[in-house]
């Protein structure tokens, strides 16, 4: 008997108590991150969804949980349909789904500190017209009934080294400054938590996989700064790595203090701080400026010393694959290694070669498994890994100079023609991303098809973006720039490629029931002058190294110029990684990077 | 002594007796057209620009000209400007312009038959925080000093046969009716020109090369319609093509007619009415839902009868190309020959061919004149075509069954290795498009990339989009699809592409000041099926057959499926075009065919 019936009822019972009809839950935190603290995980506490993207609404004889294409599957699988509707957005927003199952007059309450302002106002507009009411709560009533719920973790701060960031706090704070004076600000909220690690230069270990730190944060157009966060939390060298121009509160204090701007002009991103921050500003009667937050661009293009540490971590990083490539190969056909045994073996390497952390939790799919591209092997999905099938290894590290993300797949045995096919095709896709030469202002969206070009001729697609941002020991999703179709939620696409940005490339294709493919290294846009050209162009340099499975490529369909890209690519995989392998490695090495 | 510093000032003085500040003059009529009737000229009438983009504001002391990078050149040889400010826009809007310049409390006019709504509540709220007051007149001021306006032309309209047009007036209207019973619609507001012609299957003559007659017309809910036209362009064989179901009026009568829809709900598309539409519709006690004219995608979607017409029209503007294409191949090299010449010798064959009109002006441009994209020969730019140019041709004629837009390049004399490359690398980009395979939902914008890779790997680009729609002889521009960078304005590059769409395939190089390359061919949006793949696909058919020209092509740029295409195209303009030439003609198009 699962715990989740009993939850529900709970809640219920103490919405009830709270003259409420119902409530809204979503998944995300008072940060809008996209991973969360385990005191924050109320959606999964509340249904079993372990998925990254969802929304539950609850009502006194209802109940649905929301969630995308992603996760159809999932949430079917951890979430009870007898208590829970399975409802798909974007067809079916919850607002859509509340206005057609509460009743007129009905109070639904939300937790103001877990919505974007653009969600209430929305929600607000389509509930009002059918006569229902949105009220923003005091206290979540999730966390009323939810008796053994975690504290927030109280791990401390750690200083990211000047040298290792690049660039000091204090002249990050001075360049948001400037931003903030030609806005015509007087200070900027930060509230994501990613912006807060990077323009302190401190990291925390508060979210699983990202390491950041539970706090807030205000900058001033005098480039001083107020940081929000639990005092336990401070440490005699974070403090003296502050230093005077910022000022430590208690992460209480966080929203009183926005109730002290009466008459000054406050920028908020409104995509990432919720809506309690722009009501505090506006009950404190401060003029609030709806901007994107400053850091964004800065923290997306990468100086020199990030773009150095992430390459060595990347050379750590590779090392590891190539131990558990190895590995994989020789233990795999013996019959009787699992998903999670391989998974942990790989989490085992990284660790034992001083990764801090993963870098989120590890795809380790074997067959008809890696056909969904976000499956997470658990205790009772846990497969063997057999011969005759593909298996599928996406995962990455926190390393203390890089965020790295890497996706291999390999044959278990034979593949078959078709597998070797979709896997080439894929690798094209691939490569016309590595290769790209694009001018100034090119979007991600525009670039997207280029991966799917190959796979389209053959009348096959992939239903993901093709690459995501990634921090520097950061978020290993980081905006704002995405390689995707142009109507990929979140504008991502549409963001210019600017030098410095790190992408993930990682076209895939997968069949389901039988089989996944995906091909992930990290890329970065370099600027490109061309001999003979009208204008300066952009182009990619590949920042992960790890070998591309052979026999899975069918070399005739690959033209002259995808042949050299892989040729070289091996080459230079081979001079990053032999040199630090011992003998045994090597050789496997070189036999894999051989040319093609 | 041009006449256009007399005009400004006659126009001042009568803004000065209606008690005007200033007055918006811009470039298109009271049915948003892209080419507009003489009558409706005011913006050439009144500055002399002849550009098809621009708007103009005068204020008492100062007055200025709005024009786009396209015409940064162009405005400033056909407009004085010592009477009048250039200003590049988007960066800087009308309004922006008459925030800075018009006083406090300016009474500033425009007429509500000549913006759209959106434009006249956006240049309102941005003057109105700045005092100034945007003033709807009664009578275009432009009209009343304008002492030789061209009456509105007064040509007869023509039936347009159902079996050319592939189905009847009624079959359309009750298309429309469904749709307007879904959107719970009394009745919608057709104002576009095209949208009316294509709804009564008739056609007209009263804009320069777009087959179309000036009027209005309602749709209702019941498949019945009111079209409003000028009684004098009735025949006996229109009235009776329309039938009984077709209620006609006076084109006068329109305006009072949205008076009538008191408690109606009358359809209108924000995009295509401009804003006196919506203003009377209100004021009569209407309620306007602002949708998307309901004829523009079964009008962009074209039936079979209308594929079988457009092909068979293109086989007859083929057999003209090949005609001029021999012909200026012998002639240019001799010396003498002009651009107004060339292009005047080819409105003749079409002319002598069957075409009822050019489908727009043709671009006739030698050397440098052929890197200006929209380039238009006239008496003082008219140049000779001499050794050692490139010459370019972008031209298209309405024939009774279609529209066709075709632009070529050729050498006068030997080309250089550089015009060679750049040729190579646009006809690259050209067979990128032609060959690309897409899924159900690509837009344009998802596809332009592909024809622009060619020259970005050579630090090269071109500044405009790649292709627009096309209409079954109608407009030679119809959306709603476009291909083109996802910033393109007007939202093409977000819609998606449907099997019947026709499309302009035309990447090009242009190198200021040397030389103009394109490569144009009409497309067809169809269903591929590929044997092996996982959903139904979308391609494109290639609708034009004319040579491209070989001596500008370096086969060693061309890889082995750019070459098959290549090859293939000239067979298959060989198998269309030959049978109808003449012996010379014949041989000449073998000898341009020949595979590479």
């Amino acid at each position: 008997m699962t715990p989740y019936h009993d939850r529900l009822a709970a809640l219920r019972a103490q919405l009830r108590a709270s003259r409420l009809d119902g409530f809204v839950v979503p998944l995300t935190d008072e940060h809008m991150s996209e991973y969360v603290g385990s005191y924050a995980r109320r959606l999964e506490w509340l249904t079993g969804f372990q998925g990254s993207a969802g929304t539950a609404a609850v009502l006194p004889d209802k109940a649905a949980i929301f969630t995308d294409g992603r996760y159809t599957l999932q949430v079917r699988q951890q979430v009870d349909g007898a208590d829970w509707q399975f409802v798909a957005v974007p067809g079916t927003s919850v607002a859509d789904w509340l206005r057609a199952n509460a009743g007129q007059g009905a109070r639904i309450g939300y937790d103001p500190w877990l919505h974007t302002r653009a969600w209430v106002d929305e929600a607000r507009c389509a509930l009002t017209a059918q006569g229902v009411d949105l009220v923003a709560v005091d206290a979540n009533p999730v966390d009323a009934v939810w008796s053994d719920r975690p504290s927030p973790s109280d791990a401390a701060l750690a200083v990211q080294d000047d040298a290792v960031a690049g660039k000091s706090s204090a002249a990050k704070r001075a360049e948001v400054a400037d931003r903030l004076a030609e806005q015509g600000a007087d200070a900027v909220v930060l509230s994501a938590l990613d912006s807060i690690a990077w323009t302190f230069n401190v990291r925390g270990r508060d979210v699983a996989h990202t390491p950041v730190a539970l706090s807030y944060a205000l900058v001033n157009a005098d480039g001083t700064a107020d940081l929000f966060v639990a005092p336990e939390k401070m440490t005699d060298a974070v403090a003296q790595h502050l230093g005077n121009a910022v000022r430590v509160h208690d992460r209480r204090a966080f929203a009183p203090a926005l109730g002290q701007f009466a008459g000054k002009r406050v920028a908020v991103d409104p995509d990432r701080a919720v809506a309690a921050v722009f009501d505090a500003l506006d009950d404190g009667g401060a003029t609030v400026l709806a901007l994107r937050d400053p850091t964004v661009l800065p923290r997306a293009q990468k100086n020199a010393a990030e773009v150095a540490g992430h390459k060595a971590a990347q050379a750590r990083d590779g090392a590891v694959m190539v131990r558990f490539l190895k590995w994989i190969e020789a233990e795999a056909p013996r019959g009787g290694l699992t998903e999670i045994a391989a998974s942990d073996h790989l989490q085992r390497l990284r660790e034992e070669a001083g990764a801090v952390d993963l870098s989120f939790d590890t795809i380790s799919a074997t067959g008809a498994h890696g056909a969904s591209p976000h499956y997470k092997a658990d205790a009772e999905s846990n497969a063997p890994i057999l011969p005759g099938q593909l298996y599928l290894i996406d995962s990455g590290g926190q390393w203390p100079n890089g965020t790295t993300d890497i996706t291999r797949v390999v044959p278990v045995g034979e593949p078959s023609a078709e597998m070797r096919d979709r896997f080439t095709r894929v690798l094209k896709g691939h490569i016309a991303i590595a290769c790209a030469v694009f001018p100034d202002g090119t979007t991600g969206g525009q670039l997207d098809s280029f991966a799917r070009r190959p796979l389209w001729e053959a009348g096959l697609d992939f239903a993901h973006g093709t690459g995501h941002g990634v921090g520097a020991y950061l978020s290993v999703h980081e905006g704002p720039q995405r390689i995707a179709k142009p109507n990929y939620p979140g504008g991502g696409p549409s963001e210019p490629l600017r030098p410095g940005m790190f992408l993930s490339n990682e076209p895939g294709y997968y069949k389901a029931g039988e089989y996944g493919i995906r091909i992930e290294n990290l890329i970065l846009v370099v600027e490109r002058d061309i001999p003979g050209g009208d204008a300066p162009m952009m182009a990619f340099e590949t920042l992960t190294f790890a070998p591309i499975e052979r026999a899975l490529i069918e070399p005739a369909l690959l033209d002259v110029t995808e042949r050299a890209w892989l040729n070289a690519y091996h080459a230079q995989v081979l001079d990053v990684l032999g040199p630090g392998l011992d003998a045994d490695h090597r050789a496997w090495l070189l036999a894999k990077c051989a040319p093609i």
